[in-house]
């Protein structure tokens, strides 16, 4: 950490600053320039907090040096996590397109949907049991019921399958119902007690960024399940929140570069929730893909016209396929197969 | 509930909008304009989805034109909710002033912390057992422990205490050590389980805006815990996330105006959490109060130096002292006592 | 335009919004629902302003339903604009590349940045005289001299060349320097005399999107140079701002497609501005040729490390080349060619 | 300038770090920690860009200690500027309201704006006659002719003008017309040329916030117009963009104790702009007072419903009246007079 004393700072000041550098355990290096003295705390800072030092009197500014996250950091840890679930990886060179509906509705739309999944070439499956809905009048989910219904129609395809937790009193539950990789919604990427809770058992997650977390934040969250003792952590982009109305959310497409050099973690990306209209996924998937992506969260709906939630964001089991098509051509031209 | 068709749209394109409105129970009123034709469903438009209709064929926006938020809303419950704490009225023409520690520490450190609170002429008292933090390796709070600290602490004034809740499964603890209020923090705004079951207790309730939540969700997250029957509740803008780095966050001051004539609930401002620096907060508490704020959440701590939390947003109970000087002034200022 | 009328709107308030659309020359609708009165305006309400019905007594809000732009929205004009520069088309199946140095600095750095530009088999060249800096103590540009060195090095490989004016009074001289195409940078995108000079001359122009400009706003800017007469445009998106502080800008990606459906003009993507870092240039331009770009601006300098102005974003000569090779695939992919 | 060496730097790599140092002038410090190498350059480190540094392999990260702005600083600059305007003080002891209409439109509105601004015993008057409008096809002010029929209102109650200037061109006219405060408007606070020509005459400018500036950037644009020579520079916060759409701008009250820190300049405070609507005003009017303003730029038009432009965040001059009674006691409550 380099503490830098505020030009008026007093030599009193400045020792108390080292004091403190020292009562935690580290050294101090001080070196005056010509406009401010600086003084660098060395050893593990990670145990400093800049606020302890900014309010100190004579202080002007403390600033981290190395990053807060460790066991998710690619530094030290150079070769990329691969996630195995049920067989597939994710996180390889092989791109995992995750495909299915919003919400888990019926049995039939879920046996359509599981069947339009496969047919596309998709080998895992997503689908919502339990919704976080902006409106408490909004339908909620079918809950317990709905992982029923999920996995009786995905293992007819021996899809794996994909859904969000909301409420850390039902991991036992999910547990139960075999679900196959656990998914932390965006709302939810800081409910620090759902996150050590999935940091306690050995499911694959994928952790959903919040609308407005930064990279660093996401990566704070994912250090929660990992220090836990889970390793299989799944980022996820899934749109950020800006000044611009003209569509739901901004798909940040520069943090699949940024996020695979800090991590070793697979990356995936959620054009649906990002744009909120299925005519732009296309063009988002495929971007998503050109840059990097280990893997895409994708809303398809058998009959979108009919669905009960986030109705204007699936793709028809056709429309899927197609894109399939075209992810393909670009997966090869970035030398990875999909 | 407007759905405006797009310029090449079919009759029959229109007639299946027109069968959907009716569907739901509602009637249509149709408007042929120059460019545009316009589709108006009479009736309860929260029974309709703007997103069901925007994926239908011909369809170019569908707007809502009443607000989703019903029992928070100023529209049919013109005067103001007063919320009584143990007495203390918040809401009402008196301003309540809600300081104290960020963290709970030690019972000195909540010894001197009431002592202070009270002696400034606060008549609640703030503090924190359960700490959201970024990072896995911060302290998290004392837990339950703290609870007792504080209550100890707290009682010796008469101080009703305001402390955050994080986990649904602490809830029954809360009610067991009498917590007075439960704060529910910005990063759980949107933890629709937890504010699901707040909504089932008779404790008031402080909601913190999310750090990028609009008006609108926030007026929604009140409406989950509103709906389950706990019309106790108190409104914080804690400050929301910009571009801006040069402090932490950006208090939102055009919210006090607006949240006044949205919603009959009270509305108090966190100027410690939004600016982030102890110097920050008399200007921004100054504000808030003369813009209109029912009461305030301020950080104190007997000694800033050695808190164990975001130390340098932290008043010493002197500044404390000082300030509520003149917030007074302000507060007469504009018909309101403090 | 629809006005909705406030539940307690008198009848009177209903008469004078009445009276107000017909005074503009449109005719009113009017619609009573269960909850609101609306009233549409038949017509061009592009005459109409939301904000003079807004003010009005009884009235609760006023939106328009058409889009403000007329030249340049898609409706209206279904083909794509393709603009040609000097005999190379942009806007066509043929993606462009525009690349070359941030600021022109020498003839000898001209000279083997038009080689290297050529080289990698790019078309057009792109270089600044009149450099926008956030300091008036940094390096502005060697501004009219700089147009000569420019055009030199450029003639020797027939590229055309891209550059900015930043000033009004310096257009005629861009006209005398015989610049190919006019580049307006993001700060002044609504620097609107500029683009009312820019719209009378008959150069291409390539607009910028401010930093956090909507898109409506970027297309109102693109409609004030068509009303001028100039129809050549070309957009830009170059990346906007949000809270997120790892990286310098958002790259936003999903505002291709959204552009591509809402204006004929072409749109091109300068991924080198948006992430500010060399090593993210690949994949954020990999990301928009296959998101649907009709072009790319990037910089390029022959020894980034001896530049004089955002050193550390631009590629060298053989990244340009090696990105080139994987560009083509990526066009190939979606159907076009580089 | 502190120069973060990565965990693999090599020692050549450092060494061509402390080279590139000495070639500036500059001395440099080597501080070796636990997980990283530091490099502090010693001299002003105004002569270096973080860019040059970041480019360079081994390199991490650069980052400057000094602000990079120097005229305008409070640092070195303790006590505050007191603007004169024909004898009428800003940044004084007395807080000015500058009052008057959205767009000049008429002598008669004109003269009972003046009128107005004059009874509620503002001494300053605003008003735009040459107007930045979002599209092409609105008002775009009177021009030449606003200006004279601006003066001669105000001329009758001796207020001193203040009034937008757009176009570098307008310079002239503007000195001619005798325009006492020549205003930059927030889309312009990044138009370079401008901001030199205002740099070079000696009338006091007032420089609004661009609509996503940081504090650092406003603060550079103004040490632009300062370089020049000019230095009655009064800074506007006007209201920032951000995710929240229930209002036009969020106020950025935080920027008034953190600018009255960072600067010596005088800072106002624009509601009417912020808000977007009258009814927002005297809160917003209130919460600046409160905080620090030095003076307030409030939208007030003879006869809101009439006006041209932005008619729904105008006061009549009543409301403009009473609000400035209010205003008065807040200022007594902060020390201050109005």
């Amino acid at each position: 950490m380099i503490i830098v004393m505020s030009p008026a700072a007093q030599e009193a000041e400045l020792n108390a600053v080292i004091e403190r550098i020292r009562a935690a355990g580290l050294t101090e290096h001080v070196s005056r320039g010509t406009e401010r003295t600086l003084v660098g705390a060395i050893g593990d800072e990670r145990a400093l907090s800049e606020q302890v030092f900014e309010q100190m009197p004579g202080v002007e500014r403390a600033m981290h040096i190395v990053k807060p996250y460790k066991i998710v950091a690619r530094e030290g840890h150079p070769s990329g996590t691969v996630v195995d679930i049920r067989g597939i990886k994710l996180g390889g060179n092989q791109i995992q397109v995750i495909a299915g509906p919003c919400s888990v509705e019926t049995q039939e739309q879920m046996d359509l949907a599981a069947a339009g999944v496969h047919a596309a070439g998709c080998r895992l499956m997503r689908g919502g049991a339990f919704k976080p809905r902006t409106s408490p009048y909004a339908f909620q989910g079918l809950g317990v019921q709905g992982l029923e219904l999920f996995q009786r129609a995905a293992r007819e395809y021996k899809l794996p399958i994909v859904t969000e937790l909301m409420d850390v009193r039902m991991l036992d539950t999910f547990l139960e119902h075999d679900v196959d990789v656990i998914q932390i919604g965006a709302r939810n990427m800081q409910n620090f007690d759902l996150l050590k809770e999935v940091g306690r058992v050995n499911k694959p997650v994928i952790l959903k960024r919040g609308l407005s977390a930064t990279i660093s934040e996401l990566l704070m969250a994912a250090e929660y399940i990992a220090a836990g003792g889970n390793h299989n952590i799944i980022l996820c982009e899934r749109g950020i929140r800006t000044f611009e109305t003209a569509y739901r959310n901004v798909l940040d497409i520069t943090a699949i570069p940024v996020l695979k050099r800090e991590t070793h973690l697979p990356v995936v990306i959620d054009p649906s929730h990002a744009g909120g209209k299925a005519w732009m996924v296309p063009a988002l998937a495929r971007a998503a893909v050109a840059a990097g992506a280990d893997g895409l969260l994708i809303e398809m709906h058998p009959n979108p016209c009919e669905a009960w939630c986030d109705a204007d964001q699936a793709l028809t089991p056709k429309e899927l396929t197609d894109l399939m098509g075209s992810l393909r051509l670009i997966a090869q031209a970035v030398g990875r197969e999909l």
